[in-house]
């Protein structure tokens, strides 16, 4: 939620000047995205967000994640679709970092999501996972089991400063983790980081999917487990099982979940909700001199976790059988 | 040039909804303006700016501020124009802080401005200065002569840790303005904040000036010398006559100079670069812990200070008799 990289006038025009996109009338770096820099580029053509993107996101997954940008498009899921300039590539050099332009997308992020908003994000995810089933390029999860005790070990030695006891809780949650994770679900690409802040709405339908920048292959329904941390929890740590019921039946309106991922619910959500509270734990204890962006609370995550670890079937989420 | 206040879009809804413009298609943070904070708001009527006014501005001088953009607006100068909410107020209240919304001006900073950019940025000075002749409100510059000693005050015993010499630099400075300022110049509205941000182009062609929440009652000059200092100096410190020359020529075109304001251009210079000298001193020895806005550095202006004492005519600055 930070402009790094500011671009010189002369460097926009030129950079600009390789797309049939007419004549610049405006560009404002803007507060979206945490891991990149953002600006709202306006021209005659029409609007756009012109992405930087910073030392966080490795330069080789680019293609894949921009690449899936443009299948989704291309199958009706609205999310950016990369402008191509004159020559034909999506992906380009800005202020020495790699930079696209793509299409600007209306729509308000919505932090406090009512029932229904999840519902309809349900049905959006659903359809995510059914337009990415034909998607030719594959990119691991990076921040998957075997992430995890590494990321724990980042932070082992200090996470019982941030809160008294947390080492032990990680420890428990990383050894039940390893022994249940589920192994035979269906995959397919995931968004993986679909947050409230992710998702664009027009009143109660979703108009927008931003940010796939963790986008890889993984169980579905992981992702699933992902948006019920995200959209389900209300400010004051309690679950709200009408959120969760609505967010899993959306789900199920457009793709059908299998009895082994249904099963599966509670361990995902478990590792979900660890996977979020190790990258914010590191993050925490590492804010750099001078960060223009201050880290989210990784105890969130702890007290989502602490109500997943007593979790043992999905209908406590609101599935109905 | 932070987001300091977030807005929750129920609160957002209503507050738009008290305006006759649509629905909201859009909404996101920007990077523009370092004491409040705007947003950019698209609605199904047209684009917008929302400004939160942040603790930096004086609630009692908002009328004055929004009246000289209303005042101005109509005398052709472009401007963001407040909108009126259906009943007639162009201030309003949301998220706790001041708020209005305004319209939005196309155009691009120019961080590195031409000659010919100095020239249109000249003209529009000077037709800013005509535009606020008949301006009905008053302001007093609350950062002129009488509060240079006392924002020093803030500093002194520190000034000699960011340079050897500073407090005995500013202090020369300080005695000789106090016996040299000019009393019997031209007086009127001055934008008194004139920085390349703050001006849009398109082009070389003025598209709009923005940012008016330091303009003020003073001596029109002072304006004038307040953009040498900011537009006519080169990222190695040096001066660039040329573009000293354009942006005088530019101001005289639409508004010409008197005798007794050429005269004093070199004091309203060492003035206007101890006024920026001072201010930012104060801010970069008391950088707020978690701060989300880097200091601007102020030794940028002791530099530029040093180069207008030694300035004896304005035909230094690049004015031709």
């Amino acid at each position: 939620m930070a402009v790094y990289t500011e671009v010189p006038e002369d460097a926009l025009l030129a950079f600009v000047g390789a797309y049939d996109i007419g004549e610049v009338l405006s560009f404002k770096g803007i507060a979206e995205g945490v891991e990149n820099t953002n600006y709202f580029l306006h021209t005659s053509a029409g609007s756009y967000i012109l992405t930087l993107y910073e030392k966080r996101v490795r330069e080789d997954d680019l293609p894949f994640f921009l690449g899936l940008m443009e299948h989704l498009s291309t199958r009706g899921i609205v999310c950016p679709l990369p402008v191509r300039d004159r020559a034909g590539r999506a992906l380009s050099r800005l202020a020495g970092r790699p930079a696209m332009i793509a299409t600007f997308l209306d729509g308000l992020s919505i932090r406090r999501p009512s029932a229904r908003h999840c519902g309809a994000l349900g049905t959006a995810l659903a359809q995510l996972h059914e337009a990415g089933r034909d998607f030719g390029m594959r990119r691991e999860n990076a921040l998957s089991l075997p992430a995890w005790a590494p990321l724990y070990a980042q932070a082992h030695g200090r996470a019982d400063e941030v809160s008294r006891g947390l080492s032990g809780r990680i420890e428990a949650a990383l050894d039940a983790l390893a022994r249940d994770w589920p192994r035979d679900l269906p995959e397919g690409v995931i968004h993986a980081d679909l947050f409230t802040d992710n998702v664009f709405f027009i009143g109660e339908r979703v108009s927008g999917l931003i940010d796939f920048y963790f986008a890889c292959n993984d169980r579905l329904a992981y992702d699933l487990a992902i948006c019920l941390n995200a959209w389900c929890f209300e400010p004051d740590g309690s679950y709200n099982v009408t959120k969760g019921r609505a967010l899993i039946a959306g789900y199920a309106r457009a793709r059908p979940l299998e009895r082994a991922e249904i099963e599966a619910l509670p361990v995902l959500a478990r590792g979900a909700a660890l996977r979020f509270l190790l990258t914010r734990l590191v993050d925490w204890l590492n804010v750099p001199p001078g960060a223009l962006v201050r880290p989210k609370d990784p105890l969130e995550y702890d007290r989502k976790l602490a109500f997943h670890m007593g979790v043992a079937r999905a209908s406590d989420y609101g599935y109905d059988t």
